[in-house]
């Protein structure tokens, strides 16, 4: 069970992971600087558009940044009680669609900002009406420039193919965002953010324990609802991008609705139950899924993790449920990287993908 | 290759899947149906909700019905200009958000009209000012009764598991009330679709040939854009809840943003591509698959399956792009079936599954 390379979370040179595991690594610092650095910018950017009193928001992604904007979605339908969706991109880009966008807020949120579908209907939504807000890990990419908005988040150039710190930034950038339009103060109900995710990065011998039950895996299940879904989502793409093992995420009521039939003693299931009222709604999945005998690892609560098959228990110290996201992922990233040593894969270097992904 | 019934799809009893096949064949003659009995009241509905000029749309549903939510998405969006989101049901449900729905129109799609979950989330929506239309199979469902607007998409009563032919009723029912609220005549648009179904249904052995090929196999990827796309999302749930085989389903953009690291030798792909824009978008995810060499089979024209390494050729006839994704799931439906029956399951009898879903 044990990584054939002798350290390969300390970010040392050519060891495979290196890229990744140092940029995991950097989390807690990037949290802490967006904490300190980015909250005032981004509470003015909150202000302004507040100020303009957008009815609907429309969210658009892709890949990991998708997952960011679905946790978006969930806060401000819940935080603000805005109607939202995620917008198909190609009935811009492809049918060439111009609905008209007067009252909405369409945010745009992508690591590089250079992809350029995203940039092309950014700026076809802003012509058409919209309020437009870019939130990426690039100041000069061309999708801040077509923006009227902008907010950084602060994580530094990401160079590892799987993003790991880009996604917890953006994560804690749109929270704070939502926040600030609230006219609440994000920055402080999430200052215990950057030491939390120190101590769950330093159990990773914890995550590689976890990780010696999917080396073999030929499928994976990935489950959450409400806030969690996003992080089980996110866990699906990283498992699949590093190790390439088929992992298919569903909200926990969607797994009902069909692919359970999938979901026996061969198809693991990891469910991500976040403390509160999302964790609540999946307790009849989870009662489900161990009437069924599925081999079940919890990333949540001790008291959840003890009723699983295994587990990793997060320190959540009483963080509200809309910001245990951020911290969920990490074991989970830590966990598609060790797979994927223990598989004999490099997690820095997937097959066939290049890190600005241009599609049009 | 050949299945281990003797006629598996002639509703013949005690057959496996004999239930499954028998509602698949209908399809023909309930789209007939909803284009001769159903559409002048489509069109009524249609007519009352332009009337009321909705600005946004929120689409709520679960399973199959969610990729017939999806596909009505598309159509409101290019055809409407109008935009759309799907809800996050668990945000209203498990969180009680109550966001202010003026000005937007909420469709629930629902084979069963009965998940309590869907039941509720519409009437909230009802309660916070939205105009509400509930699509179902079911007039006197308690989805129906608490909608403003219903309409029936007249498919008969479903037994089998997995959903076949309340998902082409739904698909050709929502593009009738789209087309209805643009003013157009959409059954005119439509009446080739009956026969055309006929002649997909009617090559069984095309399809049982092209089932050989994931008999064995451990894991599959679909992908499509556009209107194509939620027909790529329905056949990978097909698939799964009948063979079990893990089906990943992406838009061919979100493919290149990662998974493509999962696609090799041994993931083969089914592409499903709508002749129009859908598919022209579509063509730079279909080279980088033939370059890596990829098994790519494709749902389309004869000049696409031709440059694939095998395919079902649609006869589409000069139906209009947006009308294909009832005629592309069909051999979809087909194939999830006959790779089922060749796997020796029943496609009846799905694990776990039970036909009227109660998430809450």
């Amino acid at each position: 069970m044990s990584a054939p390379t002798a350290s390969p979370m300390d970010g040392s040179p050519q060891v495979p992971g290196r890229i990744m595991a140092g940029e995991m690594a950097e989390q807690p610092a990037v949290l802490r600087r967006i904490l300190e650095e980015g909250a005032p910018r981004i509470r003015e950017v909150a202000e302004h558009i507040a100020a303009r009193n957008p009815r609907f928001v429309l969210l658009t992604a892709r890949g990991t940044s998708d997952n960011a904007a679905l946790y978006a979605k969930y806060l401000l339908e819940i935080r603000l009680g805005k109607p939202c969706g995620l917008t198909s991109m190609s009935t811009t880009t492809a049918y060439e669609a111009r609905p008209d966008l007067t009252d909405c807020l369409i945010i745009t949120v992508s690591q590089s900002g250079g992809s350029p579908d995203l940039v092309a209907s950014t700026k076809a939504a802003r012509e058409a009406g919209a309020l437009t807000l870019a939130v990426t890990n690039n100041a000069r990419s061309p999708l801040a420039e077509v923006s009227e908005f902008h907010i950084d988040v602060l994580a530094g150039a990401e160079k590892a193919l799987p993003a790991t710190k880009t996604y917890t930034a953006e994560l804690l950038a749109l929270y704070l965002f939502v926040e600030g339009w609230r006219g609440g103060d994000g920055a402080e109900s999430a200052k215990a953010l950057p030491d939390l995710a120190e101590r769950v990065l330093s159990r990773q011998d914890e995550v590689r324990q976890l990780a010696g039950r999917y080396r073999f895996a030929e499928r994976m299940v990935l489950t959450s609802r409400g806030y969690g879904y996003p992080t089980a989502k996110e866990a699906a793409l990283k498992l699949m991008e590093t190790s390439y093992i088929p992992a298919l995420s569903y909200s926990g009521a969607d797994l009902l609705h069909g692919p359970l039939a999938m979901v026996d003693n061969i198809s693991p299931v990891i469910a991500v139950v976040t403390e509160g009222k999302g964790g609540e709604a999946l307790q009849p999945v989870l009662d489900r899924l161990r009437d069924r005998g599925a081999d079940l690892v919890v990333i949540g609560s001790q008291a959840q993790t003890e009723r699983a098959s295994a587990g990793f228990a997060l320190p959540t110290d009483g963080l509200p449920e809309e910001l245990q996201p951020i911290l969920e992922i990490i074991p989970l990233q830590m966990l598609a990287y060790e797979v994927t040593i223990a598989r004999g894969q490099d997690p820095d270097a997937p097959r066939a993908l290049a890190k600005v992904t241009e599609t049009r």
